[in-house]
């Protein structure tokens, strides 16, 4: 039996647009003999040129209203951000039975458990392959490719803004706020950065990922965020030398009794397939008890790869699939256990710039001993004019209450020009 | 409502073990209230030790046995091999209403179409994630993620045993014979290694994808296959210092009205993710018209992923969706069309082995430029004690037919010591 899937769709910026432009010229994609019609949408310009036609189709002003529109029989919200309108309108699709797809990350990262309650009360699909990694299928292979799987490590590059920004500052040896106001001027970042640089874009993302791979409810609070605002050329030059490449890195583990979910500048070793998606490209690196290590990139953004999730998941709505939004069935999420920091450990790197002076490194290596950190690796580069040198090492695995107690001590000798800068290394 | 799903695995090696362990240890690893309980297996030695408990399971000497009892609802076939048992085995199943989960690459190449016609007409899954890259979803990206994309462009890493002997060669400097004979005490290669490092391997899994990609119908016939057995290191180190790494890469590419579906060793840039996946790795790189380029890298075999895969699927049959087992409809699969060999062109690589006397390398460049060649790059070597010395070259973009006239020419030439060794760079 075929059937006719009427589709509304709200926001039409380049995402929503490239959508509707695909429905129309490929009606029948999804496999089987269904058959997909846009046949209504909301946007606040009506008057926008755009790549798809709008002719005959329903216009609303109201996303609210076009998703209870008995007109339609899925919702697509294309609007973004974590409130308003965008939220309202999937609570009313959903409340309605309509079956979701959504590219917003924030809205899922934020309400993803009152979604994934309502979408289960009334048995519709929530689907939102496009929030994380474009059309990667990040989502898909935690939701359905890792099924009891004991994942260990989820490590992923999930903001192309900031990978570009790290990469060029690197490529073009240019400070932060100059590879940044190129990027502006360019459009790949925001006239106010602070959701991409500050780390926050990639915060919601891998707050999602984990409530996939770990069956928590997807929680930003327990999420530590930093950005790469603060990261000098100098500290890629640095981890360069000592073999690694900064990338801000989005991750989640399990350890200490809970999990870490971090967003933070990291040093990947730079034969690690982390350390080589360059440019924009988004990556994850997924470690799995029987799985093993697998890999996956792509462009993280774009009209065409988000279009394209979007439209996969229209065809997992079509296909009829039944699976809890998130891994596990909502009233079964758990919470999200921040780990105990005392018992947190890692490796990291420590900068140091200091004053040439006898005694110093062996004032910087006393600290670390008492605290029971080892070094790894260690690196001073020669005097310049200023008579200030970088001193960087690197710690063997150590806890972070350890890390910080050194540091803590580090960070008042006399020779030190500024405080300490320090970067954890990617646990991959 | 819940559900418990009776599970029959025919084939209890170490992949087959792994999964029945697992599903008795998460009878519930699939979301949802439905339980998954092995109750049926078949295999050849009853007494064989295995990490799997046995005991109160129905014991089948023969698999079809198996597949038609009543005692099961869901069948998993791990015997191998693309006749025999094993397809009698899934046909039975099928043909019986139920779903079959199977990891048999050989089997889905070579008889896709008829199995599917069957499980369509039966409208029951036949899922094989486990068929190609193990538990690295591959067949899911093609199946689900890429509907209604435009694929340009499949190359893979699709066998471990060729990669880790390529990979080894370059690492230890030892020959392809020395190598092998390692791979095989160490049980990576089997004792007639012909499957694996004469590509048949991977032409069964790129028969599979190209299928799930541009919707043919499976045909191994229509795939060009060659081996890795005459690289020699020397190849090896010459395409490194032109930037190159020789990998088995099996690929797929619709031009020149048709699609090339071919194994072969070939040159890929040493920047390229594809270069940098070592040792027994698996890697996917799909390009698509919308969704850019993707990149998926993970194990692609061992008892772990494979079985993960497998549970994978299951997971999917209780979803309950329901699609075409190639991404369309059985009935409307198409014939892989062969391009026309006059109109197919690409790059290749040329090892000549000459005496070193004046005019070869003129005689060389006018044999190509006669055929319309142009030369992107050319690297001799100093002569060593034997007066005989590598020239190698690779190609512009050229049509194979001009190249073969090229290398025909050459092949004549007098100063040769060797027929000249021709590889194709990979079109990524």
């Amino acid at each position: 039996m075929s059937r006719t899937w009427r589709v509304g769709v709200a926001g039409l910026g380049t995402v929503g647009a490239e959508l509707v432009r695909f429905l129309q010229a490929q009606p029948d994609f999804a496999p089987g003999r269904d058959r997909v019609e846009v046949t209504a949408v909301s946007a606040r310009d009506r008057a926008r040129p755009r790549p798809c036609r709008l002719e005959g189709l329903a216009w609303f002003d109201d996303p609210v209203e076009l998703a209870r529109s008995p007109g339609i029989d899925l919702f697509v919200e294309l609007i973004g951000g974590a409130e308003g309108a965008a939220k309202a309108a999937v609570l009313a699709a959903l409340d309605a039975g309509k079956p979701v797809c959504t590219a917003n990350k924030a809205m899922i990262a934020h309400h993803g458990q009152a979604l994934a309650d309502l979408a289960e009360a009334k048995d519709v699909p929530l689907l939102f392959e496009a929030a994380v990694m474009g059309g990667t299928p990040a989502v898909k292979l935690l939701r359905e490719g890792l099924l009891g799987e004991d994942v260990r490590t989820l490590a992923g590059i999930l903001n192309g803004t900031c990978n570009f920004i790290l990469s060029e500052m690197e490529r073009s040896e240019r400070s932060f706020g100059e590879v940044l106001s190129e990027a502006q001027r360019l459009g790949y970042a925001e006239a106010d950065p602070t959701t991409d640089v500050g780390g926050f874009d990639a915060g919601h993302k891998i707050a999602i990922l984990a409530a996939l791979a770990f069956g928590y409810a997807p929680n930003l609070e327990c999420a530590e965020i930093s950005g790469i605002e603060r990261i000098e050329l100098l500290d890629i030059r640095l981890a360069r030398d000592l073999g690694y490449r900064i990338k801000l890195i989005a991750s989640a583990q399990r350890e200490a009794g809970g999990a870490v979910v971090r967003v933070a500048p990291a040093l990947v070793p730079l034969a690690h397939p982390l350390a080589q998606a360059g440019g924009a490209l988004n990556a994850l690196f997924v470690e799995g008890a029987r799985v093993g290590r697998l890999y996956l990139q792509g462009p993280g953004a774009g009209a065409g790869p988000t279009a394209a999730a979007v439209a996969a998941d229209i065809a997992d709505v079509i296909a009829g699939a039944r699976r809890p939004v998130f891994q596990r069935p909502a009233n079964e999420l758990l919470p999200c256990p921040p780990a105990d920091p005392g018992h947190r450990s890692g490796k990291v790197f420590i900068r140091l710039m200091v004053h040439d002076r006898p005694g110093v490194i062996a004032a910087v290596s006393e600290a670390l001993a008492k605290a029971q950190v080892s070094i790894d690796s260690f690196l001073q580069r020669p005097v310049d004019e200023t008579g200030v040198v970088p001193i960087v090492l690197t710690t063997q695995p150590a806890s972070e209450a350890a890390v910080a107690d050194a540091v803590g001590h580090i960070a008042e000798l006399d020779a030190l020009v500024q405080p300490p800068r320090v970067l954890p290394l990617a646990r991959i």
